[in-house]
């Protein structure tokens, strides 16, 4: 003991990220503190331990803002300025976070290897050009040919591309069938990591909005080209794909960039103050990018670049927590309310400190949302990218509001499915509702011309 | 006859408008033309007979632009400024069209007349801050008491008032419910228009997501202030309204001003192009708002100034559209998808001329949309000031998607009811289904402090 402060039960809770070994998969994450830890010395180690990993040196910091490498090159200048297509990774991850999103999840109706391969080089030239502002097929809305069926379904002429991206990733399911086919030879191919998620406790999943052969992630600062890219997408896969569940988002939940302000939730509280940020590129290399030493002796070889998407449909309870105080408000997030900052500081960009004071207590609970989920004590970090929703009516006379959740991590074993289950005593779970799940493994960037989404994935 | 156009057979379907009774109920609006009336002289005559009341003096010609009166008071300056609360009606009628919707219609649900009116005082007041861009209750997002329960969600905290403007109207069951009871001493005040819509051809309409007592519009250029302001509105209603439906609208469909641009529409034309337009003063008190001449003896008084809204979920069949040739979707519109002309004519605001011909052919078909929908086939004008959504998916693979289509008129009757009577050979029929229907008279205007909405229909 080096002082008077009592043992922290939930110290432990997790394990920091270890420098030396890339993925970790939870492993007594629930095990006390040796008596004698202090808070206090136990962040200290932490700080020291994380430091070359986390990229911020401050025990709890603010991830990735300490060190922050120079501006991504792609980042646009204005909210109606298009952004790359091309690249190492696929834009719409770790790009800045545009305002609004139509998520699709799609089920694959054909047996053709053929025709997948097809429509995955046609989903690539109509990306392409709508990510720069065209229309979706070179013929366009308005062909020459009065008895031409266009090529695109007009709703976004005259509109900017509004930094639009697209991303589309692979579900577990497009590899083998639930009944173990091997539906387009790709079996051998997916990555040991790409599996659906285990169930957590208090989960209402509903199986209707989960999982998908394929998924499509159009974001943009306009809705109607984000909903425009989505809908020329799935015109263009009539009879090779049919649409399983999908989503849209109205306003995003987190920032991705240092250049971004923090944007607030459904619970009116800052969120994407401590995501993972671009310009720290040695921190996405460790948390969001698939690696060389992630291969499985070439099996998912085909990934290196790319990442894993999590979406998780959350249904917040907002009236239950509309009328709740302003102290249990902030005592669940961990931080203030009006400034965003954690809860025992000014500021919202105040590192995080675990062993601040107030009155005697601890400033941040054990229970509070950031407690947990901050990399010191869930032991690993990912990149949150999500959106809130309303989505009607519950027929209980509330609103079906919330957030949908979408993470992007290296693996989502020691990405989200850790911090979701260290976040099993979270106080917010009495707020929140699980109702869908999905996981998808997004292929790296498409780099030139004769590139398409997923062509290292078949033809490597 | 003078000259060879042949009689067309739908050249007197609806009749023109006329000045000298100011609203109209359709009867016989099917009879044939007598023989001899060509398409050129008989609108010719409509020309004349409807140049003071629909403001054009050419004959089909764009209603509304021609003798435009000054701007409006309300415009604002920029999509982030603030449009005025108090008024003579109620914005969000006339005032421009934002970008966002979100929309919502409630049941009451205590038998409470005193309730009720407390909730509609507590609503003015709060709608009266948002739409000035501050919290919904003085005490805001972040009480002084940390113990005290927050008067505001939180979730616009920071963002600009956006254009927001928070529309309230009055269901027909809120006078009379569907056995017959007058549940609030409201009865003999419902005004005669004021009932349900009826049934149409092709009508698929959910119950569920159809009427209720009240309704709330909140409009906004950013969506997170919209939603922001129905939550907090259905928060103060805990316990006196329930949530009946809500729809989300991303993107406006229409045009209520001359200084707006015309956005597209989910079939990828202009939509709004020929709408009733606020600078056209006359024009609207003739068909939009509720005239001394409605008061019905005094039982209808309150509603002077005041409008109907009518709201209906039209889901559009976006795949059979997306296949169709340029040509079948241009002659269903009646205009052409690039430029939005007038078929026969350049520009987009180029008068509508049914009697062009191009290659011997009327260049506008009279099974079009614009043919049929037109005042001089109409008989009447509305303002459109609709939405398009996506709501997921229907379960067969395809995007949920359509137009909310509102709409504000003087009498429903004589508004909506006839206009989609007119529409029952309307080639766009083929492409659209109606999902839902509501209808609402929306009271004038809050007029100042001691004002509130709906208070000359409970005290007056
Ligand atoms: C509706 C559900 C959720 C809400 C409203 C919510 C809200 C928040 C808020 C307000 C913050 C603090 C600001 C920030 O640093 O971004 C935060 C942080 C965080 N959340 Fe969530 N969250 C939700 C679900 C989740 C889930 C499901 C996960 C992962 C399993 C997660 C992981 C994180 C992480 C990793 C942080 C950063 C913690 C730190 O480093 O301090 N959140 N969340
Ligand atoms: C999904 C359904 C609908 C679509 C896609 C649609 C689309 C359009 C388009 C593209 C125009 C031409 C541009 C303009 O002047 O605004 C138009 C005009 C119009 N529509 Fe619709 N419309 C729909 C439903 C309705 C309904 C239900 C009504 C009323 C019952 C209606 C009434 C009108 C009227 C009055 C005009 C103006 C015609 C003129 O004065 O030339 N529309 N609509």
């Amino acid at each position: 003991m080096d002082g008077p402060v009592p043992p922290h039960p939930s110290q432990a809770r997790g394990e920091p990220p270890d420098g030396a070994e890339p993925r970790r998969h939870p492993t007594g994450s629930n095990e006390q503190p040796a008596a004698g830890f202090s808070r206090r010395r136990l962040l200290g180690a932490l700080g020291i331990g994380t430091a070359g990993v986390l990229a911020g040196g401050a025990a709890g910091g603010a991830l990735g803002r300490a060190t922050a490498d120079p501006a991504p090159a792609g980042a646009p200048a204005a909210a109606t300025d298009p952004v790359p297509f091309t690249g190492e990774h696929q834009a719409g991850i770790v790009t800045p976070a545009q305002d609004r999103l139509h998520f699709v999840a799609l089920d694959v109706t054909t047996d053709s290897r053929d025709e997948l391969i097809q429509l995955l080089r046609d989903w690539t030239a109509a990306a392409r050009r709508m990510t720069a502002g065209q229309d979706a097929g070179p013929g366009g809305a308005v062909p020459d040919g009065a008895y031409d069926v266009p090529q695109d379904t007009g709703e976004a002429i005259g509109l900017p591309p509004a930094g639009l991206t697209i991303t589309v990733g692979f579900g577990p399911t497009l590899f083998t069938s639930a009944d173990g086919v091997d539906r387009f030879g790709l079996a051998a191919r997916r990555p040991g990591p790409l599996v659906e998620l285990p169930a957590f406790p208090g989960d209402q999943i509903d199986p209707a909005i989960s999982g998908g052969d394929l998924c499509i992630q159009a974001c943009a600062n306009d809705p109607q080209v984000a909903v425009h890219a989505i809908r020329n997408l799935v015109r263009l896969g009539a009879g090779v794909v049919s649409v399983r569940w999908s989503q849209l988002g109205f306003g995003r939940t987190s920032s991705t960039s240092t250049g971004q302000a923090t944007p607030r939730n459904l619970f009116g509280f800052k969120d994407g103050t401590d995501n993972l940020k671009a310009e720290n590129a040695s921190t996405l290399e460790r948390f969001v990018w698939v690696g060389d030493e992630d291969a499985e002796g070439g099996r998912a070889a085909w990934l290196r670049g790319g990442s894993y998407l999590v979406a998780r449909r959350i249904r917040m309870l907002i009236e239950p927590w509309d009328s709740s105080t302003l102290n249990e408000q902030e005592a669940t997030i961990g931080r203030a309310k009006g400034s965003g900052a954690p809860l025992g500081q000014r500021e919202e960009f105040d590192p995080v400190d675990f062993t601040a004071r107030v009155d005697g207590e601890f400033a941040i609970p054990e229970t509070s949302h950031v407690f947990l989920a901050h990399p010191t004590n869930a032991g690993t970090a990912i990149l949150r990218r999500g959106y809130s929703f309303v989505d009607g009516t519950d027929g209980l006379g509330r609103l079906d509001a919330g957030l949908f959740f979408i993470a992007f991590q290296r693996d989502p074993a020691t990405g989200f499915v850790q911090v979701q289950r260290n976040l099993r005593t979270d106080a917010m779970n009495e707020y929140v509702r699980h109702t869908s799940s999905a996981v998808f493994a997004c292929p790296p960037g498409v780099r030139d011309d004769a590139d398409w989404w997923g062509r290292a994935l078949f033809e490597g």
